[in-house]
């Protein structure tokens, strides 16, 4: 997938990966969209691959033909004889020079994202050379890659084309360590065989790292600076991995933005302060990238900007060169994306005295309780300071009384025990009442996407399943 | 200058600064030809500055009517009261809210740099708002400028605008340590009084360095990264700086290119190679940086690329966003520099087998002396080996038997001594005979422009005064 980053653009090709995790179904759906014309397969998802084929051709939507299959059987022990022509004889075939098609136009499409599943109906991104160019300087800066990085990748290829960096380390001479699973054990044994120097990670990869028993832990040969992403941090977890020697760098984008967008830039003043005002400061999500025009948090309905309080809440938007040039076959979509001339993301945040923005919550997250919002951020960080949490997810559930309350999702550490009770009490001392959990749930695993963001429309699902609350007004606020 | 660099063009105003050396003749043709509205002059060059306002009164160019003149008092000893507005009360008495005049297009010009005085007719190279942001960032990334560096001045900002460093240090929210004037000891002291992490400078700065006396000198506080450029530096320059503490970047580029173009990207691997063949690798130019297409060594004739043998000489080409939108009112110029849709540098360089091309001289610095051609930059790079040299430059001398013989200019370390024949002996050693200069003349001073590049046109034009070489066949090949 990384040679395919550049020999599928260079080829005057639209480049369009697959999350690993999808079923033959997807597939099939994603293929019949794209209209892709070579369909490269890991022989380890060969059956997955050719059933998606199958189905594809079943389908009405086939009438283009189907693509071409081709095969890469790497040195895996699943590598054998498919049938199929195999990438690695392909490039051993080949002429060794040839002429590289380049875009017509700058704005021409490089690359076709499906959004990661959160939501049922993946919508197709699509980036253009311009975009992709300006992000990946943008994101090479932001992360301070400096020449020859050593760069570790847990964050998927197919996800916003890994941040950009298939490009971005090839533009500073790096290198790479690919994974094709991993552990907290396997991330600290590449760290010190290949003396990384930077990696990327959602919060539940910082989150496994700090987690990880002793044994699995190595003393880190120096310090391994973590974009981390997709999904706000708790404060909580960045104290701790910091306090292993890895330096965190907050990001924050969407699909539709080629990923990163904006950066918590850090203000060397802020290195005096006490550790957890620091973990505070480096959870907020910054300001927009040096590629990206603007990034704004406005009032969706008046398209005005909210004021620089700390406290409105307001959604952000985005406009400028790194904001995709719309989504595959779906001019509606777009277009509503893009009403008042701003990608609207659907998240909530607020705008702080210092201009950083920090991001609440998932508009669709918001839990309204009593006729007040509630971020099922803010109670998740909390949450996160139980000693015996590992992971939680806050949700809304319906409520007779007060229309929701929350609802926590709890995945308590290996050993570790809590009682529902417990965790309200420690919230309750924490938050003011009206927004501690009325439920709280434990789980033996939290429902993840492959990119390790929460799927909260499952457990949502799940609270909605539950029923209404009632009696819950005993809960005085 | 440096706030300038920003409020002029966000008042939708194009940015044209002028060398603090130029006289008030030189002046006034400039302000005639670039059409200034408005002009502001420091305190300390307010006479120079009005003398070019006569000047141009006086001419036949001003029917567009005068500059406005505005002073920058500033709080040096000369500001005083000069009967003009301004520039602190301008700001002082501005709203503080204001609406930026954004280009209409991204190739709207932002700025006009005449070329410096090495040529006797200055050219006014126009920049562009596309490629000023772009080249911009490729500097910031060629030179490792990661967050929030401390950067000391001693390139002048009105030089290709400061390598585009007053953009990219405020991009990264660096520290701007800014100095009227300089010397080794101003260097030192401003380096551990701050912290410096970053500084240009051209490679008579660094000789500066390297020579300064035991007592002006002090220990760095960490290394602090030199990116050196205008002129290539001797390989013993480079082996002396390092061992201060200083790592530097080479780059190489024009005003033409927006400054910096390429950069002699570092492979790890040559950290394990003896000093003398680093500093060989490091003098090199290297590759374009990510934001110029292409950069590559033609026939200028044929326009067929040289190839990578490190031997055959060509002339230094660029393409892409970074090559200027052309010379102000100036289509003949324009058209001859961009002949083939290549912009030509008049730099000669060959290509080495790695694809690092290497300068070996200016065009119209090339001695050709009995049909061969010798490169000045190849004599100098041994003169200066020798232990009493500090500065030299070697040009042609007319020669009645061989056409050109080379010529040395050299100024010797302060109480150090050595003879016209020493010298010449000294190279004989290390050259190929014909190679040697035939003539030796010592100086006190040799002549340099404001931007540390040596005035050539001069030391030519005083050679060719010098006469005719005679009875120098002696000097057997």
């Amino acid at each position: 997938m990384y040679e395919l980053h550049f020999a599928v653009p260079m080829a005057g090709a639209v480049l369009c990966t697959f999350n690993t995790r999808h079923d033959a179904a997807m597939l099939s759906v994603l293929l019949g969209h794209s209209g892709a014309k070579v369909f490269f397969v890991e022989s380890q998802l060969l059956d997955i691959g050719r059933a998606a084929l199958t189905r594809l051709a079943d389908s009405a939507t086939s009438d283009a033909g189907l693509p071409v299959l081709l095969t890469i059987s790497g040195d895996g022990p699943d590598s054998g004889d498919s049938g199929c022509v195999d990438y690695e004889d392909l490039v051993r075939d080949a002429p060794s020079r040839f002429d590289i098609r380049w875009p017509v136009d700058e704005l021409d499409p490089i690359a076709l994202n499906y959004t990661s599943g959160t939501t049922s109906r993946p919508k197709g991104v699509v980036y253009n050379h311009r975009g992709a160019y300006l992000n990946t300087i943008a994101t090479v800066l932001a992360y301070d890659i400096t020449a020859t990085p050593t760069y570790l990748w847990t964050v998927p290829m197919f996800h916003c084309n890994g941040w950009n960096l298939p490009w971005g380390v090839a533009m500073q001479g790096g290198t790479n360590i690919c994974l094709r699973h991993f552990t907290a054990k396997v991330i600290f044994d590449n760290i010190v065989r290949h003396g990384v120097t930077h990696m990327g990670g959602a919060p539940t990869v910082l989150n496994m790292i700090i987690n990880a028993p002793a044994a699995d832990r190595k003393a880190l040969p120096g310090p391994v600076r973590v974009m981390t992403g997709g999904a706000p941090p708790p404060p909580r977890v960045l104290l701790a991995i910091e306090e292993l020697g890895f330096v965190i760098y907050q990001i924050y984008g969407l699909t539709e933005t080629y990923g990163p967008a904006t950066v918590c830039t850090w203000i060397p003043d802020w290195d005096a302060l006490p550790a957890e005002e620091r973990a505070q400061l480096k959870a907020r999500q910054g300001f927009h990238h040096i590629a990206m025009q603007d990034v704004d948090v406005k009032n969706s309905s008046t398209m005005e900007s909210v004021p620089y309080d700390g406290q409105t809440v307001g959604e952000v938007m985005f406009r400028g060169n790194t904001v995709m040039s719309g989504y595959y076959k779906d001019v509606g979509a777009t277009k509503e994306s893009m009403t008042g001339g701003w990608l609207h993301s659907g998240d909530l945040a607020v705008r702080h005295p210092d201009g950083y923005i920090q991001l609440k919550d998932r508009a669709k997250d918001i839990i309204i309780s009593g006729g007040e919002n509630i971020s099922s951020m803010e109670v998740e960080s909390v949450i996160f300071n139980h000693p015996a949490v590992q992971e939680t997810a806050v949700v809304a559930r319906p409520d007779d009384h007060w229309g929701e309350t929350p609802c926590a999702f709890v995945k308590l550490k290996d050993g570790a025990n809590a009682t529902e009770a417990e965790i309200i009490r420690f919230c309750r001392e924490r938050l003011p009442h009206y927004m501690a959990p009325k439920t709280v749930v434990f789980e033996a695993e939290l429902p993840m996407t492959s990119t390790g963001k929460m799927q909260k429309f499952v457990l949502r699902e799940k609270a909605r399943t539950m029923g209404s609350l009632t009696n819950s007004t005993n809960c005085k606020l």
